[in-house]
Protein backbone atom coordinates (compact mmCIF):
# COMPACT_ATOMS: atom_id res chain seq x y z
CA UNK A 1 0.00 0.00 0.00
CA UNK A 2 1.50 3.07 -0.46
CA UNK A 3 1.02 5.78 1.69
CA UNK A 4 0.09 9.15 1.10
CA UNK A 5 2.10 12.08 1.87
CA UNK A 6 1.44 13.99 5.28
CA UNK A 7 -0.06 17.21 3.46
CA UNK A 8 -2.07 14.80 1.22
CA UNK A 9 -3.97 13.59 4.33
CA UNK A 10 -7.23 15.48 4.90
CA UNK A 11 -6.28 14.93 8.77
CA UNK A 12 -2.86 16.14 8.43
CA UNK A 13 -1.93 13.41 10.92
CA UNK A 14 0.98 11.44 11.23
CA UNK A 15 0.76 7.99 10.75
CA UNK A 16 3.77 5.76 12.41
CA UNK A 17 2.98 2.27 10.59
CA UNK A 18 4.54 4.26 7.42
CA UNK A 19 7.90 3.49 6.68
CA UNK A 20 8.11 7.22 4.79
CA UNK A 21 6.10 9.57 8.07
CA UNK A 22 8.05 11.91 9.89
CA UNK A 23 6.35 11.07 12.73
CA UNK A 24 8.52 7.96 13.29
CA UNK A 25 11.87 9.82 12.99
CA UNK A 26 10.72 12.01 15.53
CA UNK A 27 9.87 9.29 17.85
CA UNK A 28 12.93 7.73 17.30
CA UNK A 29 14.43 10.92 19.35
CA UNK A 30 12.36 11.25 22.12
CA UNK A 31 12.44 7.09 22.72
CA UNK A 32 15.95 7.20 22.22
CA UNK A 33 18.07 5.52 24.56
CA UNK A 34 19.21 8.78 25.82
CA UNK A 35 16.79 11.20 24.49
CA UNK A 36 14.08 10.13 26.53
CA UNK A 37 16.59 10.57 29.41
CA UNK A 38 16.83 14.17 28.69
CA UNK A 39 13.96 14.95 28.50
CA UNK A 40 13.03 13.92 31.88
CA UNK A 41 16.47 15.73 33.42
CA UNK A 42 15.40 18.85 31.71
CA UNK A 43 12.20 19.11 32.90
CA UNK A 44 13.88 19.89 36.00
CA UNK A 45 15.07 22.82 34.56
CA UNK A 46 17.50 24.46 32.54
CA UNK A 47 21.21 22.39 32.78
CA UNK A 48 24.40 22.48 31.62
CA UNK A 49 26.34 20.12 29.12
CA UNK A 50 28.13 18.81 32.38
CA UNK A 51 25.01 18.59 34.65
CA UNK A 52 23.54 16.15 31.68
CA UNK A 53 26.12 14.30 31.68
CA UNK A 54 26.58 13.63 35.12
CA UNK A 55 22.90 13.02 36.11
CA UNK A 56 22.31 10.28 33.15
CA UNK A 57 24.53 7.58 34.10
CA UNK A 58 26.24 5.50 31.27
CA UNK A 59 26.30 8.52 29.12
CA UNK A 60 29.23 9.40 27.02
CA UNK A 61 29.96 12.98 25.98
CA UNK A 62 29.99 12.19 22.37
CA UNK A 63 26.31 10.55 22.60
CA UNK A 64 25.14 13.26 25.05
CA UNK A 65 26.40 16.04 22.02
CA UNK A 66 24.30 13.89 19.73
CA UNK A 67 21.23 13.34 21.33
CA UNK A 68 20.65 17.49 22.07
CA UNK A 69 21.73 18.03 18.42
CA UNK A 70 18.77 15.96 17.32
CA UNK A 71 16.19 17.20 20.01
CA UNK A 72 17.49 20.48 19.19
CA UNK A 73 16.57 20.02 15.32
CA UNK A 74 13.50 19.06 16.38
CA UNK A 75 12.28 21.93 17.96
CA UNK A 76 12.05 20.18 21.64
CA UNK A 77 15.11 21.63 23.36
CA UNK A 78 16.83 25.44 23.47
CA UNK A 79 20.20 25.60 23.39
CA UNK A 80 21.97 29.07 24.96
CA UNK A 81 25.46 29.83 24.78
CA UNK A 82 26.48 32.52 27.06
CA UNK A 83 29.78 34.64 25.78
CA UNK A 84 31.80 34.11 29.33
CA UNK A 85 35.23 32.42 29.38
CA UNK A 86 34.98 29.11 29.56
CA UNK A 87 32.50 28.38 27.33
CA UNK A 88 28.92 27.95 29.07
CA UNK A 89 25.69 26.62 27.19
CA UNK A 90 22.39 25.69 28.94
CA UNK A 91 19.89 23.52 27.41
CA UNK A 92 15.96 23.55 28.67
CA UNK A 93 12.68 22.18 27.22
CA UNK A 94 10.59 24.71 24.54
CA UNK A 95 7.14 24.53 25.09
CA UNK A 96 6.78 21.88 22.31
CA UNK A 97 8.98 20.34 24.33
CA UNK A 98 7.46 20.29 27.66
CA UNK A 99 4.26 18.94 25.97
CA UNK A 100 5.91 15.71 24.88
CA UNK A 101 7.77 15.77 28.08
CA UNK A 102 4.29 14.90 29.77
CA UNK A 103 4.02 11.88 27.60
CA UNK A 104 7.10 10.31 27.95
CA UNK A 105 7.54 10.85 32.03
CA UNK A 106 3.61 9.30 31.67
CA UNK A 107 5.53 6.27 30.33
CA UNK A 108 8.61 6.55 32.59
CA UNK A 109 6.93 6.89 35.88
CA UNK A 110 4.73 4.06 34.78
CA UNK A 111 7.69 1.76 34.09
CA UNK A 112 9.43 3.18 37.60
CA UNK A 113 6.55 2.99 39.56
CA UNK A 114 5.42 -1.03 38.57
CA UNK A 115 9.08 -1.89 38.36
CA UNK A 116 8.53 -5.10 40.95
CA UNK A 117 5.56 -6.35 38.91
CA UNK A 118 6.99 -5.78 36.23
CA UNK A 119 10.34 -7.79 37.78
CA UNK A 120 7.85 -10.72 38.41
CA UNK A 121 6.11 -11.02 35.09
CA UNK A 122 9.61 -11.38 33.45
CA UNK A 123 10.48 -14.37 36.09
CA UNK A 124 7.15 -15.97 34.84
CA UNK A 125 7.88 -15.65 31.61
CA UNK A 126 10.90 -17.35 31.57
CA UNK A 127 9.64 -20.36 33.57
CA UNK B 1 26.91 7.19 42.85
CA UNK B 2 26.62 4.11 43.43
CA UNK B 3 22.92 2.36 42.90
CA UNK B 4 21.18 0.21 45.56
CA UNK B 5 19.93 -2.35 43.90
CA UNK B 6 15.82 -2.17 43.52
CA UNK B 7 14.84 -4.60 46.85
CA UNK B 8 17.23 -2.48 48.96
CA UNK B 9 14.88 0.83 47.88
CA UNK B 10 12.64 1.55 50.70
CA UNK B 11 9.90 2.38 47.88
CA UNK B 12 10.87 -0.48 45.42
CA UNK B 13 10.90 1.86 42.77
CA UNK B 14 13.12 1.48 39.49
CA UNK B 15 15.18 4.67 38.62
CA UNK B 16 15.91 5.20 35.16
CA UNK B 17 18.76 7.41 35.23
CA UNK B 18 21.09 4.26 37.37
CA UNK B 19 22.74 3.16 34.76
CA UNK B 20 21.97 -0.32 36.77
CA UNK B 21 18.66 -0.41 37.46
CA UNK B 22 16.32 -2.91 35.17
CA UNK B 23 13.91 -0.52 34.26
CA UNK B 24 15.78 0.84 31.47
CA UNK B 25 16.10 -2.35 29.35
CA UNK B 26 12.45 -2.62 29.60
CA UNK B 27 12.14 0.68 28.42
CA UNK B 28 14.31 0.20 25.80
CA UNK B 29 12.31 -3.20 24.99
CA UNK B 30 8.93 -1.16 24.82
CA UNK B 31 10.22 2.20 23.26
CA UNK B 32 12.41 -0.08 20.36
CA UNK B 33 12.19 1.03 16.78
CA UNK B 34 9.75 -1.96 16.69
CA UNK B 35 8.55 -2.94 19.69
CA UNK B 36 6.35 0.52 20.27
CA UNK B 37 4.94 -0.81 16.85
CA UNK B 38 3.87 -3.96 17.70
CA UNK B 39 2.23 -2.66 20.92
CA UNK B 40 0.04 -0.42 18.87
CA UNK B 41 -0.76 -3.10 16.48
CA UNK B 42 -1.45 -5.75 19.13
CA UNK B 43 -3.62 -3.00 20.91
CA UNK B 44 -6.42 -3.50 17.80
CA UNK B 45 -6.20 -7.51 19.03
CA UNK B 46 -4.61 -10.52 18.61
CA UNK B 47 -2.88 -11.26 15.66
CA UNK B 48 -0.62 -14.05 13.40
CA UNK B 49 2.66 -13.14 12.70
CA UNK B 50 2.40 -12.10 9.47
CA UNK B 51 -0.25 -10.13 10.08
CA UNK B 52 1.95 -7.90 12.27
CA UNK B 53 4.61 -8.21 9.43
CA UNK B 54 2.30 -6.98 6.89
CA UNK B 55 0.84 -3.66 8.96
CA UNK B 56 4.50 -2.29 10.27
CA UNK B 57 5.77 -1.14 6.98
CA UNK B 58 9.76 -1.92 6.98
CA UNK B 59 9.98 -4.64 9.27
CA UNK B 60 12.16 -7.55 8.52
CA UNK B 61 10.99 -10.94 9.87
CA UNK B 62 14.01 -11.37 12.00
CA UNK B 63 13.70 -8.11 13.57
CA UNK B 64 10.07 -8.72 14.47
CA UNK B 65 10.55 -12.36 15.42
CA UNK B 66 13.28 -10.43 18.24
CA UNK B 67 11.34 -8.08 18.59
CA UNK B 68 8.37 -10.04 19.89
CA UNK B 69 10.65 -12.16 21.70
CA UNK B 70 11.99 -9.79 23.80
CA UNK B 71 8.45 -8.47 24.80
CA UNK B 72 7.53 -11.79 25.51
CA UNK B 73 10.16 -12.54 28.08
CA UNK B 74 8.84 -8.84 29.93
CA UNK B 75 5.31 -10.75 30.22
CA UNK B 76 3.37 -7.39 28.00
CA UNK B 77 3.01 -9.98 24.84
CA UNK B 78 1.48 -13.59 24.82
CA UNK B 79 2.40 -16.19 21.94
CA UNK B 80 0.17 -19.00 21.54
CA UNK B 81 1.07 -22.00 19.25
CA UNK B 82 -1.75 -23.95 17.76
CA UNK B 83 -1.52 -27.77 16.53
CA UNK B 84 -2.43 -27.31 12.97
CA UNK B 85 -0.67 -27.97 9.44
CA UNK B 86 0.91 -25.22 8.50
CA UNK B 87 1.66 -23.94 12.55
CA UNK B 88 -0.25 -20.76 13.21
CA UNK B 89 0.90 -19.02 16.14
CA UNK B 90 -0.88 -15.71 17.67
CA UNK B 91 0.25 -13.27 19.28
CA UNK B 92 -1.68 -10.93 21.86
CA UNK B 93 -1.16 -8.68 24.77
CA UNK B 94 -1.22 -9.88 28.16
CA UNK B 95 -3.04 -7.27 30.99
CA UNK B 96 0.43 -6.17 31.57
CA UNK B 97 0.93 -4.93 28.14
CA UNK B 98 -2.37 -3.34 27.84
CA UNK B 99 -1.23 -1.06 30.43
CA UNK B 100 1.94 -0.18 28.92
CA UNK B 101 0.43 0.27 26.09
CA UNK B 102 -2.28 3.08 27.42
CA UNK B 103 1.38 5.27 28.02
CA UNK B 104 3.14 4.50 24.84
CA UNK B 105 -0.39 5.06 22.40
CA UNK B 106 -0.39 8.22 24.87
CA UNK B 107 2.82 9.09 23.31
CA UNK B 108 2.64 8.15 19.57
CA UNK B 109 -0.88 9.65 19.98
CA UNK B 110 0.69 13.02 20.87
CA UNK B 111 2.94 12.51 17.76
CA UNK B 112 0.50 11.37 15.27
CA UNK B 113 -1.92 14.23 15.75
CA UNK B 114 0.47 17.37 16.16
CA UNK B 115 3.06 16.18 13.53
CA UNK B 116 2.18 19.26 11.35
CA UNK B 117 2.80 21.62 14.05
CA UNK B 118 6.64 19.48 14.96
CA UNK B 119 7.51 19.86 10.98
CA UNK B 120 6.75 23.25 11.46
CA UNK B 121 9.21 23.45 14.50
CA UNK B 122 11.76 21.35 12.82
CA UNK B 123 11.70 24.29 10.18
CA UNK B 124 12.22 26.95 12.29
CA UNK B 125 15.03 25.05 14.32
CA UNK B 126 16.61 24.92 10.81
CA UNK B 127 16.70 28.79 9.84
Amino acid sequence: MKSKGIFDDPYRRGRLLSADCPSRQILRHVTSRWGLLVLIVLRTGTHRFSALRDQIEGVSERMLAQTLQALESDGFVSRVSLPVVPPHVEYSLTPLGEEICDRVEGLADWIETNLPRLLQAQRQAAE
